[in-house]
C-alpha cells in the first residue's frame, strides 16, 4: 500500500527503505532535502508538507519518525493539509499520554491517530522492527500490510511452548496492544527494561574488569579502605571471550549480549568512549509511571541514575558529601583514591 | 573419554546423560542409590565413593555436581581414594575463593582441581551448557573432549562481527578463563547479571500489569497518595502477547524473555507462584566482590534485595518505619493501602 | 492578628491551638462540627464557609490545612466568599506546581496565594513548626506574625558557625523561600529526605536485629544460600539501648533517632505494627522532579520503593521471578526460606 | 585512672586531651615523636612500645586509635611487652570479626581485648564521644571511668519518653553492647546508617540546587530528553537558608544537617570540593553483613555506591553502556549533555 514517511533520520530512512523493499509505495519528506533526495530513486520525494500531502492518495497514511519534542508542532503544521479518514502514526518516542490526548483531539476531525512504539535499532532495516501499536482497531487493521512488512515476521525463532497458532500477530513481531496510548506505553516500559538489562551487563562486566585489583599497591591511611583479600583479585580476564562464551547456552544470552560481544571484539578497552551515557526520555517516563502506580522499580531506577551520574549530574551531591565529611571529621578529599 | 559424575540431581543427571549421548563413558554416584539406578543402563553405577574411585581408570576425571555447601566434605571423603594425576572438577556454585584455596591444597598432592561454572538450566541436556573454566592449563586441556560435548557448540548462532576464526573455544560454548578460581568468578558474575536481567523484566512487566490502576476507586484521606492522573492508567494489557512480540526484533529479546513468554502463556496471572524468590548465593558473592573492588553495582544489588524482600526479610525495617511515622505524626497503618 | 483556619485534623487543630496561645484570634472551620466545637472556647467557630468568611475581617488571612486531594475543591467553594486583598495559604502537602498555577489564577482576582510547607508533626503544638514559604513578598510579610508564632523560634539551638546575625528569618524556623511554588517545592524535597533518613535508620536497625542469625539451623539444599560464617552472627543486641546511646555524641544523632529510641522503649519488637508503610505523595513528587532534572537520587528512590514493597506492591514482579526460575531451572519456591 | 593511648592522629590526640582534662593519667605513643611531644606537657610521652609498656602500671589499660589496617601488626608488636590482666582496646574502625578472633586469641594469654566503636568526629574533644563497646564484662567494667569521661554524659538531651532511670549507661553516651565484636558490629552499622543519612541530605540538596533548570536553553535532538515542564523549574533557592530553617522544628533536623548548614554558610557552591568521596570501609562491611543475613539494604547500598561513582569507579560500565548504544542505534556520545 501507499504510505507517507516524515523524518528520514537513521530510523525513518531505514524504515522507508524496508517498506520500499516490501513493494510498498512511499512518499517521503524531511526538513533536509538532501535526505529526501537520497531516497528519491525508489520513493516519491516531497518538497514541503503541502506537497507531501498532495502526493498521497486519500485516505492518507502518514508515518512520523521524528524526535518526540517535535511531534506536536509537526501535527499542527500537517493538520491543514489533512482530510477526514487520514491516518497519522507516531512511530517515535513520544509520551503515551500525548497519544491519548492527540487521538481524542484528532478523532474530532475524523483523523485516526496511531501510536506505534518501534524497536530494532539500525539493524532493523535488515532484521525488521518490533512494533507495539495503540489506537482504534479499524485504522490499525487498515495498516496491517505496512506493519507486516516492517516487522521481522515469524522467522526461525522457535515457537513459545504452549502457544496455540491462532492468537494474533505477536509472533510476526507486531501487536495491537490496545487503545490510543497503549503502544507507546508498552514501548516506554520496553525501554525501561532495556536500560535495566544494559546496566546489568555493564555492572557485571565492570566486576570482571576489576578482577585484578589485588595487584594494586595498597594504601595504609585512614581515608582508603584496604582491600582485605588481595589474593582473591588476581585474575586478568579476557572480557571479549567471556561475552562470547555467554552467547552459547547460558541463561544470560540475549541480543544486547551479542552487541556487547561485538563492541568488545572491536576494542576490549572501549577507549573511544568517554562514558557519558545519554537517555532519551522513555526510561524516565517508565519510572514516573511506576511511581504513580506505587510499583517499586529499584532496578530500572538504578539503571537510569547510573546514566545521570555518568554525565556528572550528581556533582553537587558529591561535593556536599565531601563537605560534610570535612565538617565532622576534618577529612580532606583524596584525589587519587579509587 | 571416561568421566566420573558425583551428584545426580537435576543438573548432574542431565549432564551425565548428555555425556553418554556424546559417547563418553560415565561412572556415576549419588547418595541416593535410586538416582544411580536411574542411569545404570548406560552408565556404570557406583555404590560408594570407594567403589566409584575403583571403577574409574587412572588418572581419574571426576565431576562434582552438588550443592556448594557440601563440596568441602565431599573432597575430604574422596581424597583417600584419589591418586596423583587425578582431576577433580567442581561444576557447581561454589565461591571462587574456595577454588583458589582448594586448588593450591590439592596441587600439593598432585591432584588437579578445576572450577567450572555451568550455566544452562534444565534445557541444557538438549541445548548444551555454557562452561566457564578455571584451573591449570594442562588439566583443562585433558578434559577438552568432555567440555566440547557438554557445551552447545557453535550451532546456528551468528558469528560476532569482527571476530577472527582462530581465537579459542568460546564460540563453541566453553572457555578456559584463567587460573584456579577464575571459572567460578566468571560464573558468579554471570549469576549476578542474571539476577539483574530477571529483575528488569519483572519490574517492567509489573508496570504493564498495573497499567489499569486508573480504574480503581480513589481514596481521599491524608494517608493515601491520590493517583493524580487516573486517565493515564486505563489499559488492560495482555502481558503474554507483549512478551511474545518483544521476542522478535526488539532490543530486549533474550532467552530469559523467551522463558517469560512461556510462563505467561501457561498462566498470565502466575497464580501458582507465591512470589517468594530464592537466591542461591552467587548473586550475593558477586555484590560482595564488587564492594571489595569499590565498583558500584546498584542494579545487581537492587535485584538481589528484591529477592530478600520478597521473602519478608525487611519486616523489622518496615515495622520501624511505621513506628517512626506513628511517633512523629500519629499515623496509624492502613492495612488496605496499595 | 486574626487568622482563619480550615481543617481541624491533627495538624490544623494543633496549629490553631498554638496560634491562640500566641494571642492571635482564630476563626475555625471543619466539615466536622465536632472538631469546630472542640476549639470553640478560645476560637470563633464557623458553621459554613460563608459563615467563616463573614466572621473574618477583610482583608482576610485563611490557612487551609487539609489533604492535598481536597484543596482544589475547597478553593472553588471558598472563592465566591473572598474579596480582593485576601490571602489564602495552603499549609498542607500539595504539589508545588499546583501552587504555581493557583497563585497565577487567583492573582487575577487580586487574591494572594501562599504555599507553605509545614513540618513538625504532632509535637509541633509544643515545639513549633518549621515553615517553608512560597509566594508574593508583600503577602508573606503581612503574615509574619502568624509565621513567627507557628515557628519554633531561635530557641536554644546553637547558632551555625559562620552565620552573621542579620540574615533573614531562617533561624526563627520559617523562611520565605521564593515565588509561588517554592515553599511546597522545598517541603517536597524535605519529605524526600525524610524518607531517606527513615529508611537509613530502619535498614541499619534491621541489620542489628539480625545480628544473631548465626544461631539458626542451616539448610543444606541448593535453593538456600548457606550462611558461610555463622560464628560472626551470634550477637543478641538490645536495639533500644543502642538507639539511646547513639543519641549522645554520635554522628547520626537526630530527631528521627530520638523517635526511634522512643518507639523501641515502648516495645523493642514493634509487635503492634504490621509493617505496611504509607507514603503521602511528596516523596514521589521529589523523585519525579529529580528525574525531570536528570539528577540521580538512588537513596531517596530506594526509600520510597521500600514503602511500596512493604505494602505488597511488588507481588507480580516477584511471582514472575519465581516463574522464570521455574522455567530455566525447575526451581520450586521454598515457602519457609529466609 | 591511668590509660595508655597509641595513635595520636586527629582522633587519638583529642581523646587523650579529653581524658587528661577529666583528670586521668595518660601515657601516649605515636610513630611520630612530634605528636608525642605535642602532648608531653600533660601526658607522659613514650619513645617506643617497650618504653610505653614500661611506663604503664600493671595491669595496663591500652587504647589503640590507629587505622584498621595497622592494628594486627601493632598487636603483634605490643604482645611481648604485655602481661596477664592487661586490657587492650581497639577504638578504631576494625572489622568486628577481627575482634572476635583477637579476643579469643588474647584471652589464651589472659589479656582482655575490647572493641570500642567511637563516634564523634573532631568535635568529640569538646562534646564527648559516643562509645559502642564489646568484650568481657569485667574488663569493660574496669574501664568505666575512662568510658564515662570520653562519653558526652547525659547533658541537656531530653530523656526518651517511657524510659526508666535505672537502665544502664546508654544515657551517658556509652554502652556495653555485648561480647567481643559487638562493639565494632554496632559501630559498623552506625557508619552504614551515617552514609545513608548523608546521601539522603546530599540528594535532596541536589534537587534544590537544580530547581532552576527550566532556565536552560532546551535541546531538540533525539539524544537529549527535553524538559517537558520548564515552567516548573524556575526557582533560585538559597540552600544555606533552607538548611538553616530545617534545623528548627522540622522532622529532618539532625547533627548532620547542622554540619550541612555550616558548610553551606562557608560557601553555598562548595567550590573547594571536587566531589571525590572516600569511604573508610565500615559502610562496606555493613552491607556485606546485611547480604550474609539476607536483609535488604537498598538505601545503605545506594549511598555507598554513590561514593564509589563519585571517584569514577563506574567508568568501564559507563563506557560499555555507550558502546551498546552505539552498536544498536548508532548513537554517538554527546559530551555536553546533562
Amino acid at each position: 500500500m501507499q504510505i507517507g514517511m516524515i523524518g528520514l533520520g537513521r530510523m525513518g530512512a531505514n524504515m522507508a527503505a524496508r517498506l520500499l523493499k516490501g513493494q510498498h509505495q512511499c512518499v517521503v519528506f524531511d526538513h533536509s532535502q538532501k535526505k529526501v533526495e537520497a531516497l528519491s530513486k525508489q520513493a516519491v520525494g516531497a518538497s514541503s508538507l503541502a506537497d507531501f500531502a498532495k502526493k498521497l492518495t486519500k485516505p492518507r497514511a502518514i508515518w512520523m519518525m521524528i524526535p518526540g519534542a517535535s511531534v506536536e508542532q509537526l501535527i499542527l503544521d500537517l493538520l491543514p493539509h489533512l482530510d477526514p479518514g487520514d491516518i497519522l502514526i507516531d512511530g517515535g518516542n513520544s509520551h503515551y499520554a500525548d497519544a491519548v490526548r492527540r487521538a481524542k483531539q484528532l478523532a474530532a476531525q475524523k483523523i485516526h491517530y496511531i501510536d506505534c512504539g518501534t524497536s530494532g535499532g539500525v539493524i532493523g532495516l535488515e532484521r525488521g522492527y518490533c512494533l507495539m501499536i495503540g489506537g482504534p482497531a479499524e485504522a490499525v487493521k487498515r495498516l496491517s500490510p505496512v506493519f507486516k512488512t516492517l516487522a521481522p515476521g515469524v522467522g526461525d525463532i522457535p515457537r513459545t511452548a504452549g502457544r496455540t497458532i491462532s492468537k494474533g500477530t505477536s509472533e510476526e513481531g507486531y501487536l495491537h496492544c490496545g487503545p490510543s496510548g497503549s503502544g507507546h506505553f508498552v514501548k516506554m516500559v520496553h525501554n525501561g527494561i532495556e536500560y535495566g538489562l544494559m546496566a546489568a551487563y555493564a555492572e557485571g562486566m565492570d566486576i570482571l574488569a576489576h578482577a585484578n585489583v589485588g595487584h594494586r599497591e595498597p594504601s595504609h591511611d585512614a581515608e582508603t579502605t584496604p582491600l582485605g583479600n588481595p589474593e582473591e583479585f588476581q585474575f586478568d580476564l579476557d572480557l571479549s571471550e567471556i561475552a562470547e562464551v555467554w552467547r552459547r547456552g547460558s541463561v544470560i544470552a540475549s541480543w544486547l549480549l551479542d552487541l556487547t560481544a561485538a563492541a568488545l571484539v572491536k576494542d576490549p578497552t572501549l577507549a573511544r568512549f568517554e562514558g557519558r551515557v545519554s537517555d532519551s526520555g522513555e526510561g524516565r517516563w517508565a519510572i514516573k509511571a511506576a511511581i504513580d502506580q506505587a510499583v517499586p522499580v529499584p532496578v530500572l531506577s538504578a539503571a537510569l541514575y547510573s546514566r545521570f551520574s555518568s554525565r556528572g549530574n550528581a556533582e553537587f551531591a558529591e561535593k556536599l558529601l565531601s563537605a560534610m565529611r570535612f565538617e565532622f571529621g576534618g577529612h580532606e578529599e583524596k584525589s587519587d583514591s579509587k
